[in-house]
C-alpha cells in the first residue's frame, strides 16, 4: 500500500498527529514529521513515527494535525509549499476550517477535510499510540471542488491507519457532531451548573443518573469554548430544538396542576420519544444498540474481590458485554452490573450463586 | 430496639415494602404484612418478612408502601383504623401525598413522610432483599404538625433498617429530587428525543458522552410520567432555570458568529460553572467527590480476559474504586478504565505492563 500514498507529511506532532504517523509507519508508509516545536517533532522521531521533514521532500499527502485555530493557515501554507500534495486535516469542526483555508489560498481541488473520531483526554506526542485511530470512524469531508483522485488518496490513508472512512459534506459533519457531541456537552454543563447554588443536602442525595449525565461537564472548559465557538451555528440549531422541546415540557408540567390530561400525554410522548432516540445509539462495536441482560452482584470493596468475581465469570465461559459499578453509600462494597447476552444471564446467576456470590438479579 | 418501634405494619408488600419488612424482621422487630393482593402478602410471609395482619393487631408504626397514586388514601385509611399508630410512607414525591392524606382524614400529628433512596428497576416481593435499604439515605419529611415523638419513631425505624435519615420539609424534599433526579430525567429524554429524526450516519458517530447522557432516557415512560406529573411544580421550576441558561447560551452561540468576545466569555462561564457543579456530586460511599486516577487497559472481547485482568489487579493489591468499559468500534476488544487512588496508579500500570497487558495510560 505504501507506494500509493507515501510519503505522508504530518504537520503537528501532538497526540493525534504522532498517532497517525506511528500507524502509517507501522503500515510501511514513509512518514515525514514537522512541528513548530522541534522538541515535539524530535520526540515523535524518537518514537519511530517517521523522520524530520527536510528541504526537497515532496510529500504526496499532507496531514495537518495542529490545534484547530492554526489549521486553516497550516493548510494554506502546505498548499503553497507542496503544490502537488493532497491536503487533509484532523480538526473536529470542518466547514469553517476548510472555507478559511481556501480563503487563505489553499487549493480546494486538493483539499479533503478529515476528522478521526479518536480524541482522548490526554495530549502531547508522548501519549500517542499507533492504534489510537485503529477501528475508529474517520469522517472525510471533501469540498464541492475536491478532485476524486485526492479523495481516494485520503481514503487509502485512512485504511492504512486501520480506521473506517465515512464520507459527508463539511456541513453535514458539523451538524452531526453538534448533535451527538457538542450540544450534549453544553447540556451536561448547563445541568451541572444548576448544582452550583444547590444546598448540600440536595446534592447529597444525587444518584447515578445525575452522575452519568454530568460526567462530561468536568471536561476542559477552554477546549470546549473553542469547539463550541467554531461550530456555533450547528450547535445553536440543535440547542434551539432542545429548548423548544423543553419549553413544551415546561408548559405541560405547569398545566398538569390543573389535571390536564393532554399535558400529561405530552410528557409521556417526550419520554417515549427519548426512549426511541436512546435506542438508536449504537452499542458495542458500532453495531445496532443491543439489549443485554444485567446481572447484579454485590462485591466487597477490597483488593482481590473483583478478581474473584471475574475468575468465576471466566470459569462459566460467559462473555461480559459491559460492566458498571455502583457504589453503595457508606458501605465498603459496590454493586457490579454485568451486561451479558440474555441467553447467558440465568446460567451466570446460578453459577455465581453456587460459588457464594451475592447475586441480586 | 424492637420493643421501642414494633410491631410495624407494612401495607403493600412490593419490592420496597417487603425489603423494609425483611430488614426490620432481621433486626428483631415484629412485622405485620398487608396487601390488597393476598398472593403478594403470602409471598412476603413465605420469605419470612413477617406475618399477615389480623383483626385486633395494634401496630405502633404503619409503613405505607403502595404505588404513589394510592398512598394518600392508604395513609388516611390507616390513620382511621389504627388511631394510635405513627404513620409513614415511601413515595418519591412528598408534599402532594401528605397534603392529600390529611385532606382525606389522616391525623397529621402522627404523620411523617418518608422516601428511602433505594429504587431498583425491578419490582414485586420476589425481588425484595433485606439490605435493599441498608446504608441508603432515607429522607424523612415531618409535616408542620408532626409530633416529635412520632418523628422519633420513624427515625428509629430507619436506623433499624440500617439506613441513614436525612430530615427535610416535604417542599424541600420535592425540590431536591426535582433537581437531582426528575429534571435530569426529562433532560435526558429530551436530548435522546433529538435523535429520533437524526440520520443514521449522525447517530453512528455517537460516543460515550452521548451514551452516558441518554442512559436514563431508556427508563419506564409510564412510571416517569406519574412521577413528573405529581412533582410537576418543582420540576418545572428547575426546568425553567435550565431553559433560561440554555437560552443565554443560544444567544451567545449566535453572537459568536460576529466574533463577540463577550459571547465567547459567557460560553466559557457556563462550562466552568458546569465543572464546579459536577464536582459537588458525591462520589463513592456518599463521600465528597473524590478524584481518582484512571488506568486504561485494552482487553480482548472473550471470556476469561476480564478475569485475567482483575487477577493481575488483585495480585498487585490495588483496590478498584470504579470501573468503566468503552467498546472500540468494530474490534473485538474494549478499553477498560480502572479508577484507583492516585498513589496506586503508576504501580498498577507498571505491574500490568510487566504481565503483558496493553496499558494505554
Amino acid at each position: 500500500m505504501s507506494p500509493t500514498i507515501g510519503p505522508v507529511l504530518v504537520i503537528g506532532t501532538g497526540l493525534i498527529g504522532t498517532s497517525i504517523a506511528l500507524s502509517l509507519a507501522e503500515a510501511g508508509v514513509e512518514t515525514l514529521l514537522a512541528d513548530v516545536d522541534a522538541r515535539h517533532r524530535d520526540e515523535a522521531v524518537a518514537m519511530s513515527a517517521g523522520r524530520a521533514l527536510q528541504d526537497g521532500d515532496d510529500p504526496r499527502v499532507v496531514v495537518v494535525a495542529v490545534p484547530p485555530r492554526f489549521a486553516a493557515q497550516a493548510l494554506a501554507d502546505a498548499s503553497g509549499r507542496f503544490p502537488f500534495a493532497t491536503l487533509t486535516d484532523v480538526t473536529s469542526v470542518k466547514e469553517h476550517v476548510l472555507d478559511e483555508a481556501v480563503r487563505l489560498g489553499a487549493d480546494e481541488r486538493r483539499l479533503v477535510g478529515g476528522h478521526p473520531m479518536a480524541g482522548r483526554e490526554v495530549s502531547g506526542p508522548g501519549a500517542a499510540r499507533a492504534d489510537l485511530v485503529h477501528d475508529r470512524w474517520w469522517i472525510l469531508t471533501p469540498t464541492g471542488s475536491t478532485d476524486d483522485e485526492r479523495l481516494q488518496h485520503v481514503h487509502r490513508l485512512v485504511m492504512a491507519c486501520g480506521a473506517y472512512a465515512i464520507q459527508m459534506s463539511p456541513e453535514a459533519h458539523d451538524r452531526a457532531v453538534a448533535l451527538v457531541s457538542h450540544a450534549p456537552q453544553l447540556l451536561s454543563s448547563t445541568l451541572a451548573a444548576q448544582l452550583v447554588e444547590a444546598r448540600d443536602d440536595e446534592v447529597r442525595v444525587a444518584g447515578s443518573g445525575l452522575r452519568d449525565m454530568t460526567r462530561i461537564a468536568a471536561s476542559d472548559s477552554a477546549l470546549w469554548t473553542d469547539i463550541l465557538s467554531v461550530n456555533a451555528g450547528p450547535v445553536a440549531d440543535v440547542l434551539e430544538g432542545i429548548i423548544l422541546d423543553l419549553q413544551e415540557q415546561l408548559q405541560a408540567l405547569r398545566a398538569t396542576a390543573s389535571r390536564d390530561a393532554d399535558a400529561v400525554r405530552r410528557i409521556t410522548e417526550e419520554l417515549v420519544a427519548g426512549a426511541s432516540g436512546q435506542a438508536r445509539i449504537p452499542g458495542k462495536h458500532g453495531a445496532a444498540a443491543a439489549r443485554y441482560e444485567v446481572v447484579e452482584v454485590v462485591v466487597a470493596d477490597r483488593p482481590g474481590e473483583m478478581a474473584r468475581l471475574f475468575v468465576a465469570v471466566g470459569d462459566v465461559g460467559v462473555n461480559i458485554e459491559d460492566v458498571r459499578m455502583e457504589h453503595v453509600l457508606g458501605r465498603p462494597s459496590g454493586m457490579i452490573e454485568l451486561s451479558v447476552r440474555p441467553d447467558a444471564a440465568e446460567r451466570l446467576r446460578d453459577a455465581l450463586r453456587e460459588r457464594g456470590f451475592d447475586v441480586r438479579r
